[in-house]
């Protein structure tokens, strides 16, 4: 897995495609930002005038509810059905889904109402759109209730979905398959933004690659890699923010290949 | 008042208090950030669909109309009727008002229809809200007619509640008590977003404690500080933005106690 | 001219003029910063409401599509009409033109409905509204067709106003004049935001100077020695972002005098 995350990196840059979101204004510009850091081109455009258009000209759409309305939400479905249409990988970040009924409904529409390729959210989110259960407190999570492994699965194959669970260890699956991945930063925890980041770059591999859960956890080895040398560098989490963004875009194949922590496990 | 202040700095920490936002799309990525930096969660939700939900499960509510719209005036007033029925402090940062009649109206509509705890603005803010005259250019103040304490003790009463006034010096008060605070940095001045931010720090401090008048001063002698540390660090006003967030982060016990610059007046 | 954009840098800071944005949600936060760094006031301010009257008060007005809906066109429709009849610049960031028909139909009903002073564009988005033809993906350039002096006049004939279109060598002309400025630095095509940016930078010497097309040109200079600066303090997207905004804020005209890239061209 180490190389084939490092060699998808390469593909972001050498292919850069055109990652159109429909985001929540608190992280828009940590999105734009971190997939340009990683290799690829940001495009946020959110009237449902225009968005079929774009995400038809698009190599992935992210969809994250952070800030959401039903307006909004009927513009991500609208996204979703037309990058569906044209064949390209759907991203969700289910931002806070369980802490208010709005988010649950417009998360499970989105999920009924298109065919989301990768769901990425935090152990709560995930446990909630699992149906077993999870816990989250405005936007963080309190986690999910049972085995978060088992949670995972769940939820992938309750939406035929690949999953990405991010956390202390990040857990992407799908039916069958997981990748336990070990890179990371407990800063993470204490800057605005860092799951939707997560997603943008989670969008940008999958646009590259043809993998979905392979994409996923390339992706997550990568942002978490960047993570734990941006670390290294910080005073706190602004500076930790800073060297987060310049760790991301000069992150190497080589750091990829000697530094990925991750665990494949089959026949979940 | 300085171990007092230290004492709910902790609380902030240790309760990690859910703040909901409603605000602006400029600044309110660095309202996030002051919240978590200062140790209490942000969440922002302004979905009228969800705002009564999301304040009903959060420690305080920040309003600010930095970029309100007559839809937005109907979420905040929603949030705000919720927060009131769960006895949770309410926050106004009524930025720009003065500036147009749309600002104007709608800050004294929220303040009609519902309970505000605290009034945080700047001079020409609080002077317009006391009725008694003040200057504001787009998002500056320039000034108010008279003693600015007297203003701030005026806005105070007509609207039965306490004013943090931001400022050189601030001036937090209430009717028969006020607080000056000589903490902070010019610096603040040439960053967008600093009243912003303190409004989330004055949120989170509101949640922590149990007196609206001494939370707010103490929230603005820990934003101050921030400040007048960073500032030190600083070779320009986005340098000074990283080591702001940073500074709140790390800010201690110990700083407060021996470096708050902080005034009390009774008789008001 | 490296004496004219020093002086006008100086009319800036001493006049500090009121720039009115109505701009997308994912660079708001620059171009606010980007305003107060140059050493003027920015206020943002989109709705409907009371867009004419805050125009009223301003110096300057841009506008930028960014993350345009209708609703927002609208909106700045009626701000370019308040900003015409108090006869101050309208600056228009047409971002995105043609990649959808949504963008390309809102910018020319800002063109023709408002009278715009300066249209700031890439070499794709300036062809596209010359006519000429132009590639744009996502907000990306992909270049105009044909030369990019003669697209760029053809965009200011066409449409009656100042084009300043921004690349490897900037190009600001009206009918008859240009001026070729060959300040900046790559890592801008890295940063998100930095067209905005250097859009509000634009509204700011615009509103300070008499002479639109020298205006635009001293401010493109500006942005462009900040950004030059900035990356050689740079070790990333995201160093040089805090670089760039602080370098705007201790430019002065010293710097621009002896350090200013700029041609002028008569007779195009």
């Amino acid at each position: 897995m180490n190389t084939y995350a490092a060699t998808l990196l390469e593909t972001v840059r050498s292919t850069r495609p055109l990652i159109h979101h429909i985001t929540n204004t608190v992280t828009i510009n940590d999105c734009a930002n971190a997939t340009l850091a990683i290799g690829a081109a940001p495009v946020m455009a959110g009237a449902i005038e225009e968005v079929g258009e774009m995400a038809g000209i698009a190599g992935a759409l992210v969809l994250n509810i952070g800030t959401l309305s039903p307006a909004q939400v009927d513009a991500m479905v609208a996204a979703g059905k037309a990058a569906n249409a044209h064949d390209i990988p759907v991203i969700l970040d289910p931002v806070g889904v369980g802490a208010t009924t709005l988010r649950t409904k417009s998360a499970e529409k989105i999920l009924r109402e298109c065919t989301v390729t990768i769901i990425k959210g935090n152990a709560g989110e995930i446990g909630v759109l699992a149906g077993s259960g999870g816990t989250v407190r405005g936007v963080d999570s309190g986690g999910c209730a049972g085995n978060p492994l088992e949670v995972a699965r769940r939820c992938a194959e309750r939406w035929s979905t690949v999953v990405a669970m991010t956390g202390e260890t990040d857990i992407v699956c799908e039916n069958g398959e997981a990748y336990l991945i070990r890179n990371g930063s407990p800063m993470m925890e204490r800057l605005s933004g860092t799951g939707c980041m997560a997603a943008s770059v989670v969008g940008a591999f999958a646009a590259a690659g043809d993998d979905p859960v392979k994409s996923a956890a390339a992706a997550l080895i990568a942002f978490g890699l960047a993570g734990e040398r941006a670390e290294r560098e910080s005073a706190g989490p602004y500076s930790f923010r800073t060297a987060l963004f310049d760790e991301l875009a000069s992150l190497s194949q080589e750091i990829i290949i000697s530094e990925a922590q991750v665990e494949q496990i089959r026949g979940i």
